[in-house]
């Protein structure tokens, strides 16, 4: 088989965010498969043919590209961000262990990407500056139970929490029990981030306090940061603050 | 105050995973201040000065490139990987936070990149592909307790763990306590990882169990990953195996 699959992370959304290694890949691809809104920010080669579809089905898309790769073409199927967390990557390996034998003889390569929690940190400071763990809050594929019990180890662990895919107009609950669910956990005063559509359009960030902090604010397009008991806030003079996760910690009292 | 300061990742390593973001910044910089590892990976235009210094002493590096900043350098703060984790970002905002108050206006910018976990699941497959966290091993700022009651919950909340700075000269000892702890709360058939200068000349991936794994393998170059325990290998004809962690979880029986 001389065929060749490329999993490919956009990055959160500006080119100035994408690697030199991901757009090769897609500048030398014969065919790439993806979200069609993913397919919309790419400028196609000529020659090149897009294979756009809607969102979730993500095992179908892995299988189409799969497909392709096995009849020899070059391609390149993309996610937003890095394609090894919550996206593609997973899907086609998913994919290739339920397929054909010949699969898993292709030449297949993930390129990673920066995901969108480490844009969403960059442009609030440095959260993520001590110990963090990433939660994929939709219960699409996996038990509610299950993230409950992560949620719950995670708030006493003490790690900073990056909430992926918090809510989405099926699944507008959640993030709300989520939230009750850290309060009994965390302190009111722990430090919380809301960070959409970072480096998209429509940029916003909010930060706040597990306290005050409104859920509703998080939708399809936003990152939540929950802070650890250590995540401080550095004010400053008619600017936005700063959010940073100190490297040293003392023993617990 | 007309200076500035970039707080750059640089990726694990090659330039195809360097965005073009920070290759910007690092170009239009006045003055680079960084491990002078780091800068030997750069090319460095006419004019630039390069600061560099041993590792560790993050602080000092840090107070540096904010008083060049604050003299009106154009100056940029490197880091390997992403800078916001577990790297110079945080440095960048404790070193303000403490300060004069006149580093509270400068114009600070972090710049994300592609952390070393990032590049290692890319490489394995998708061992990122469900939730998971990172913990920095080191207790050169933190007490040895967090980092066991941490990883502790971390292993009961069957999260994938990324273990960053698993070992160094210094502290041999505390990976080998790291698996002892682990494999008290996991099954010796849990899918373990050692993916080390991933990007760099001597990359080496090593993927085998809990059990059979021997902690030895680590050293300042390694990324550890540990799987959850839905984290599966597919077995290649005469190729690496593949390593990925499904997004679909079955309800706990």
């Amino acid at each position: 088989m001389t065929g060749s699959l490329r999993v490919v992370g956009l990055g959160p959304g500006p080119a100035a965010w994408l690697t030199p290694e991901a757009s090769q890949a897609l500048a030398l691809a014969s065919d790439i498969v993806g979200y069609h809104a993913y397919l919309a920010r790419l400028n196609g080669a000529p020659g090149q043919t897009l294979h756009g579809s809607d969102n979730g089905d993500e095992l179908t898309r892995a299988r189409l590209a799969l497909g392709l790769a096995a009849q020899g073409a070059a391609v390149a199927v993309v996610s937003g961000g890095d394609p090894g967390v919550f996206a593609m990557a997973a899907a086609v390996f998913e994919a290739i262990e339920a397929g054909p034998t010949a699969w898993r003889l292709l030449d297949v390569c993930v390129l990673p990407g920066v995901t969108a929690m480490l844009a969403a940190a960059a442009r609030l400071g440095a959260p993520l500056g001590n110990d963090f763990c990433a939660l994929n809050l939709s219960d699409n594929l996996k038990p509610w139970a299950t993230i409950e019990k992560r949620l719950t180890h995670a708030a006493q662990a003490d790690f900073v929490i990056a909430l992926y895919n918090p809510a989405s107009k099926a699944r507008p609950a959640q993030v709300h029990q989520a939230f009750e669910l850290l309060r009994r956990h965390r302190s009111g005063q722990c430090v919380v981030a809301f960070a959409r559509a970072v480096g998209r359009p429509g940029e916003e960030l909010v930060v706040t306090s597990l306290e005050q902090a409104d859920p509703a604010l998080a939708d399809m397009q936003t990152l939540v940061l929950i802070g650890a008991s250590s995540t401080r806030c550095i004010e400053r003079p008619g600017g936005k603050k700063w959010v940073y996760s100190p490297r040293r910690l003392e023993p617990a009292p």
